[in-house]
């Protein structure tokens, strides 16, 4: 168990092997162990392996290869449709078309892809999560056909792996832990905290390719941009409104 | 890891024993490896085990036992302050104050809870998740001292399990999947999904101790509120534009 965690590696080149019916349920059947909120299940997973689907998914995760390579996409839903059909349906008036609804089914479909990932792991499969997925939600709630009260929040393209690549690196855990409160971070901390990445020769070689001065610069100007991070907020928050999560009021 | 994953139970009574503060560590080594955005590793991790701290907490969480009975409370932010600490250090400029960024954020900080929620579990660890982190937010940036960027999202209390529950029910795992494309529920598919659930000893008994002709009800009247909804819906989005992350304009 342990082992798999700390193996965990991201896989981004697929063999073409089908992934077994019956093996997909079995890590099926452990992403719904995991914890949800009052047991309200309010989730769904979308399988496709299709390939007329695949390359429109393709499309909407930026044209990343593995999208066509993987076998399967499992987009993971926050869904409180079936729960709402299920209230209707007896005699029950849902009162979830909310915000704090909205993320606490993102919360549940999270956990069950933290989950399927692991189990995938652990049958020797890949996987590699698409964040890509709440950037253009709207195009996939197009493609896969989402009703009102379904948003999509994470994807996961699945697969035996064509690489094997070493660890990503991390901040020291100490980076990330505050004992008590939090204990907010001076430039002696940032410095020290981000000493051993910037000074990888991954970084040095980050920095020569993108003629930059610092790592950061690539995040700020290159990878995650400001311009790109607004427009894609107010379309993921366009998503949640459109499928009805943002009547906030009585 | 299978079996962990399988075992998975919330476990709501601890015993006092504390937890070793090297076993903790290695369980909070298993959390950072998980996937997370960019490897921006935007989240942190409040660790709280002091009984003031830990008793403002319990109120916070709407005063549920196991906060002050379980010795290691974990709290999981989305948290852009340092990498945002970072780029300003580094004359790069962070357009992070966006609700794409919190929502990416968030999704890192769940991802490394369930690893972690795993990680305790295969040291014989219990964990219960605490939904009512995203309710009082707002209070646990205060108890916290969470500054601008970083947002709590999810509770995890942590301890030896005082007790030894069953397996909760789970929908019938076709409940929650599609394939290709999203199928969406009939009649007859909600009828059948939530059969086994509605015709358990448990739903006989909530019924008749709530009074309630439906278990639908008991979600809509009495556990999951409209009202409460909405007004937590506001307070929780009040709490992620206080933390600077609903600048979603150019």
């Amino acid at each position: 168990m342990l082992d798999i965690i700390l193996d965990h590696k991201t896989i981004r080149k697929y063999k073409s092997t089908l992934i077994d019916k019956q093996l997909l349920n079995k890590i099926l059947d452990c992403g719904i162990r995991a914890s949800n909120t009052g047991n309200m299940q309010t989730y769904s997973i979308i399988i496709s392996t299709q390939k007329e689907i695949k390359e429109k998914l393709w499309e909407a995760h930026f044209k990343q290869n593995m999208v066509l390579q993987a076998p399967v996409i499992l987009t993971f839903c926050a869904d409180f449709n079936r729960f709402n059909k299920w209230c209707l349906q007896r005699k029950a008036l849902p009162g979830y078309d909310n915000f704090l609804s909205f993320f606490n089914a993102a919360i549940d479909a999270l956990l069950v892809s933290q989950n399927i990932t692991l189990a995938a792991e652990s049958y020797n499969l890949g996987v590699c999560y698409l964040g890509t997925t709440t950037y253009n939600a709207d195009k996939i709630v197009e493609i896969l056909g989402l009703p009102k009260g379904v948003v999509p929040v994470t994807t996961l393209v699945v697969g035996y792996p064509d690489e094997n690549p070493g660890l990503t690196d991390r901040l020291p855990v100490d980076a990330v832990i505050h004992n008590e409160i939090y204990k907010d971070y001076s430039n002696e901390d940032i410095d020290k905290f981000y000493y051993e990445k910037e000074n990888s020769d991954l970084t040095e070689e980050l920095l020569k390719t993108n003629n930059k001065e610092t790592l950061a610069q690539i995040f700020t100007d290159n990878r995650y941009k400001k311009s790109d991070n607004v427009l894609f907020s107010r379309k993921f928050l366009d998503t949640i409104t459109k499928q009805g999560f943002m009547n906030n009021a009585n």
